[in-house]
């Protein structure tokens, strides 16, 4: 089993330069000449110059008559000058040539016109060239209209027509062949088959790599998947290089894994820059040059792939465009929890962000670069850079933002226990407003309360029983809350025990836990659900000892849920409509009281008042109840109001 | 002469408001189900659900062998575990499915095979799914991906396929039928004519408009040309109503001339719900309804049509997509003069804006909206509010950025005396790099000096004349800079006489401009031309008072050359580039020293860097010699410096 290592591992800065200084503006692509209407976003590749004069004549700047100004020099409001329409006085519009001989215009608004329309009386008199755009007053021919490598904005297309350009040279686009390779692949372009074949994923990269290249301004050829076989993927690269494209991008295959040939194909048909960048997503890339062309080697994880792109692949399609790229707009926020990082690497963390009081929070999502929910559920990127050992929660960071800037005033920063509900409450605030998005973290509902106070969300979802009294939450906020804060009831909601299909183990109640066939999986430490299952342990005297798996934790119910699908577990605890979701059995235990926790200050919030006026409405209601095992009597009502 | 008034004249948010707060999300549009290869940039128009979980399979996250974790737990330094491959651990690269039965991954680093690759031997235990990516890890099939209005992403396109959606159903692109009239017009999409007819203009808002639609997400269809004649408007606009598109503009037409006929003719057919806005430029604008699409009456001018689009029609292209607007970036900036408004009325001031030093300055570009050149040369809008009646010079206001932002960083802030060899700068900056803008002013040699001082400009061009002794620019910079700084020789020029072509009235030196049929067009006080005309007047012994116009001042030496050429003057002072741009005939007179002006502090300021290496460059004095009448043996020497 051969292996190879990094030998040509870089620094991010290193490997960008090593790639982009060989190259200068319109290298590899060339200039094409294109009708002038279609030049918006694209780049001059010689200086544009003004082929006629605009305004090409004198002309009116205003409605009104045109007229010699030295003829009205006499007028005064008691003896006004009288002009003969047509002949001393000319009627002109806004952008009307002035007749012959004539060097002024008079605003409609200042003339008098006799009844008959044959004379034209003037109060004051007007001064040469007043009211008149002249000659090449805007563009005069000649003139530089812009210079090479100039993008080319909508507003820009008016000068060059006005200038007389009706077309004009830019840079061609950049084409990026994309050869998708991996024998796990499928391409579900046709549709998504009945079952899909065991082993097999659908092949989405390209997808997003040519959705970036068009962002960047080039055209995207997506190739037919390749097998992980090495001369099919040198053949397909071979194709790619005597084509038309410009720059190839070989996706995945560029680890060092015993199937990941990409290295040697480049290294067989031209020359290895870097293998390997310090940076994480995107380590396995690969910077090469085959017949002068670039050929990049994209790490198949889709969050690493995209990371490759943007920070590889992006800066050189706007170089060889003479494009700058565009700067990330930027924000500082605090980190809602502390994240380690090792020294070496420089780390791009998704995150979401969000405005909760007058500042920003920002709460990572888990890293795994292979899944790309880690990006689409992120609204921002937190680079942790090179020489760093990781933040500190409550740490002022930077971040880059990848969704408008508005999403962090439209951003409800939910956090505390999950539950089923607030996917609901997501897709009901995307329907009231386009921008508003809902970022849920689950840290249970005790950790929830001290993201409350610490103004690090905006709400929380809570469902802490008391043991003592068998009362919900109350008595936590109490114990943690220090400013006046309101708990409202989102649902009640059936807990019950997650069981595969058809209860092969015939699992029954919270007894059934301490049998010895049956392995469970718990709910982590602070959660309400592990709470409740503690407390109804403790109603019927068993000791957490006697339950199998009794600390395997998960975070969340959908968890807990796939725990069980995939055989890892038998049974555990959660909520009717996870188990419904991925087709398990349930048992109902007991209902519980499930509410959102809010600082009072922050009501008038945007994404919190919009998020209190969503659960009032009946169709948010119905909804939540058509999941199955909730109940929607208090919905809306504030619980208890903390002073 | 029939003349409307504004009778339906409102604010902006009011008419904003009354358009946009009709249409909701996917209204008129309607929704259509598209690849979602091809989805990046557009809106859902309903949630999207997971149709598979993603990993659909428990696969490897690592390169290694697939093991059975509790064959492993026995492993230790002193004495590892002997697996047998192929049966006990299976050899999987990142992405493989688990075989059936095995719930772990050995990385591929802690493994040691014996070199008959039979066995592999282990040294430490691996837990239960240690190095495996859960199904579902990723995404859960039934969960929702994205909620509808949600604006797909480039990374969105990855979470679509891997969610098993090879198409989502997504608002409709808008399409806008845009209605060129205006009988002065001329299409010069099929090339420029060897003449343009007298009076007739290049027709070029519709090529804006259509760009800035597309930079909306719409789509856009250009009528023909239609000439002023009511009937043949009304004809197109019942066309554009009864077709497939969703918002038809008319351009031009819309203020209250008369031969403006859109607002009758919108009023016959439908509604009329604004017409005219409290803005400028952008003031005639109409806002109405037929059929119930809306139909935008867009002012003439190219600025006002920019402007109103963006405040009107924009809002109302992303409403209908479902879309937020994203917001504008903004930057604080000293406005470096003083800017007049009028009440009751909202401006959008075009201004070019720098860096200099560690602030931003805001150069304000004249107003003229028929001027297309007042926005394609600036990189900001300054929106004096409604109720202000101007702004002082040096204060600070807030721009919208409508280039990038680097722009700021890398636009050269040039002011002072004007010379046609800045042109060549500008593009030779351009060919350095792509991103540097030049932003040049004109306030006299005096001016420029005074910006210097007052920071609010990285160079200045100074042609300074000490009559005392002859000498040029050090005196003055003697007098107003008290900070070190350096005069750097741009050029030797030559000034002279400029007269139309032939010189008709035989004007042949500076004496001839006291005879009674000349009339002279004079450069403002404060210019290096005027010193340099009043040094030689005085040698001559001729008075101001002698000379015909002498009181007639323009800002450049262009804006001379056009009065020349327009007739208005018969002769002017100014350089020989100028008069040969626009044909006209040039009698020398004097050479003189053009400098900059620079702040030794701003030296190391990119924009100044590499204006100093440009114009150290031979090709670049080549090329300014090549105008003709410049001498280029000090170009680029430090004349004099300033402590």
């Amino acid at each position: 089993m051969k292996r190879r290592i990094y030998l040509k591992m870089q620094e991010l800065g290193v490997a960008q330069d090593l790639l982009c200084r060989r190259y200068d503006p319109g290298d590899l692509v060339g200039e094409e000449e294109i009708p002038s209407r279609n030049a918006a976003a694209r780049v001059t590749s010689r200086p544009v110059f003004a082929r006629i004069s605009s305004p090409g004549f004198h002309s009116a700047a205003m409605d009104g008559f045109a007229v010699v100004a030295q003829s009205t020099f006499s007028a005064r409001d008691d003896s006004p000058v009288s002009l003969k329409i047509g002949q001393e006085a000319v009627p002109v519009n806004t952008g009307f040539p002035l007749p012959e001989g004539m060097n002024a215009v008079v605003m409609i608004e200042h003339c008098l016109i006799d009844k008959d329309e044959k004379y034209v009386l003037l109060r004051s008199p007007v001064f040469p060239w007043q009211n008149v755009r002249k000659v090449g007053e805007d563009i005069v021919a000649t003139e530089l209209v812009f210079p090479s490598n100039h993008l080319i904005a909508p507003y820009d297309v008016g000068a060059l027509l006005a200038s007389g350009n009706p077309t004009v040279r830019v840079w061609k686009r950049p084409i990026v062949r994309i050869i998708p390779t991996g024998s796990e692949l499928i391409s579900i372009d046709d549709g998504l088959p009945e079952k899909l074949e065991p082993g097999k994923i659908p092949e989405s990269n390209s997808a997003v790599l040519a959705a970036l290249c068009q962002a960047s301004g080039a055209e995207a050829m997506v190739d037919p998947i390749v097998a992980d076989e090495p001369e099919a993927i040198e053949g397909a690269v071979r194709e790619a290089i005597s084509s038309d494209a410009h720059v190839v991008l070989i996706n995945a295959g560029s680890s060092a894994g015993s199937a990941d040939y990409t290295v040697s194909i480049i290294e067989k048909l031209g020359e290895v820059l870097v293998h390997g960048i310090t940076i994480m997503p995107g380590k396995p890339t690969i910077v090469g040059i085959v017949s002068g062309k670039p050929v990049i080697g994209i790490p198949g994880y889709p969050v690493s792939a995209i990371i490759a792109f943007e920070q590889i692949v992006a800066p050189l399609l706007h170089k060889l465009q003479g494009k700058e790229r565009p700067l990330p707009v930027t924000v500082r926020a605090r980190l809602t929890k502390s994240l380690p990082s090792r020294a070496g690497i420089e780390e791009f963390r998704r995150v979401v962000a969000g405005k909760v009081g007058e500042s920003v929070v920002a709460s990572p999502i888990k890293k795994g670069a292979g899944s790309i929910s880690t990006i689409t559920k992120a609204n921002a990127i937190l680079r942790i850079p090179l020489a760093s050992e990781g933040l500190e929660e409550g740490a002022e960071v930077e971040l880059e933002l990848i969704r408008p800037w508005q999403s962090l005033e439209k951003t409800l920063i939910c956090t505390g226990s999950h539950d089923l509900s607030l996917d609901i409450i997501a897709d009901f605030l995307k329907r009231k407003s386009p921008a508003m998005e809902m970022a849920s973290t689950h840290v249970g509902s005790l950790g929830g309360i001290h993201a409350v106070a610490k103004r690090l969300c905006h709400v929380a979802g809570t469902h802490l029983l008391n043991p003592d009294d068998g009362s919900y939450n109350v008595s936590y906020v109490k114990k943690y809350i220090d400013k006046p804060a309101l708990l409202i009831n989102l649902v009640y909601r059936q807990q019950g025990l997650m069981v595969r299909k058809g209860n092969p183990l015939s699992i029954n109640s919270i007894a059934d836990l301490t049998r010895e066939d049956v392995t469970f999986v718990n709910r982590q430490l602070g959660s309400g659900t592990r709470v409740l299952l503690d407390y109804e342990l403790s109603k019927l005297g068993i000791s957490p000892e006697q339950i199998r798996g009794y600390d395997n934790e998960e975070y969340t119910h959908m968890a807990v849920a796939v725990s069980i699908l995939s055989g890892k577990a038998d049974a555990g605890l959660g909520i009717l409509s996870a188990a419904k979701a991925l087709g398990l059995d349930f048992i109902p235990v007991v209902e519980e009281r499930y509410d959102l926790l809010v600082l009072k200050e922050l009501l008038e919030q945007p994404p919190v008042r919009m998020l209190l006026e969503c659960i009032e409405e009946e169709q948010f209601k119905e909804t939540v109840e058509g999941l199955g095992g909730y109940d929607t009597r208090d919905t809306g009502k504030v619980m208890y109001e903390h002073e």
